[in-house]
């Protein structure tokens, strides 16, 4: 099973392909993709939009892996990454892949076991479960690969997905 | 010069569509787009992205006025209404028009001449405006209405959109 995970954004999307096979992972690919500030805001929404797409017609995932949003005290931040989300959900959307959501709380028990893990465990649990030999950057791209592995983990668990598993 | 004004929302996005010349408006279009609470998340975005991307291609408007989300205590439905503002950004930047954006006090002043207007009165001006013998229903389409008029109106007194004024 092919997963894209994606850690939604504006200014910075990440995202991580990953294959997922006999409890074993194989990455395909991973990166950020980047807006610009002085650009007009429905470009850079279309950016996000068409780079996605442009991903996902490579790499045909079956599943989408978004992690949700994460509001901190900065609201007119967390509104513009929605605006982000909505385009990159579009994307999948499109692409005909089954779409998933997963909470940061829900990534990170996932990958490191413990909800409360640090941004650093969770990267280093990243590379040890995909065995890359550095941590991957920036850490969206990370990110990313974590709602990843999050959603081949809990798919194992719910019986989802089992043609490739 | 065709204007079409749009309330951004995700179950009910208001649109509204005027043609303004010589300092007079026809109205061409309103209404609403509606998704259902029982469809996915995903499947809705890509509802209010297709539909809004059906209306700009049958109208064509060379101005796309998107009002900006008023986030009120629920930051949860404001993050979801900022998902349905991203994908109908997308469409309008895909369409080609050239997109602007108000924010609530702005459509106010401009429509009522006072910034803290009711619903009530804005949509009174909204119908007087545009020669209408009764208030648009629902409320949705008559505020995208309202941000139609106020592209107009801030477009004359900035010297934009010459060519049709």
């Amino acid at each position: 099973m092919t997963i894209m995970g994606i850690d939604p954004g504006f200014a910075i999307t990440g995202y991580g392909v990953v294959e997922y096979k006999g409890n074993k992972f194989s990455v395909l690919d991973y990166g950020v993709i980047t807006t610009k500030a002085k650009q007009e805001f429905h470009k850079r929404l279309m950016i996000v939009n068409e780079e996605l797409t442009v991903l996902m017609k490579r790499f045909k995932p079956e599943a989408v892996s978004i992690e949700e949003l994460f509001f901190s005290k900065n609201i007119k931040t967390a509104l513009t990454a929605a605006h982000g989300r909505g385009v990159a959900m579009l994307a999948a959307s499109r692409s005909g892949a089954c779409i998933y959501e997963y909470t940061p709380l829900q990534v990170k028990q996932a990958v490191v076991g413990y909800g409360r893990a640090s941004k650093a465990q969770v990267q280093q649990m990243v590379s040890a479960i995909l065995n890359l030999r550095q941590i991957p950057k920036p850490d969206d791209a990370a990110d990313a690969l974590a709602v990843a592995i999050c959603h081949a983990h809990s798919s194992k668990m719910a019986g989802l997905g089992s043609k490739g598993i």
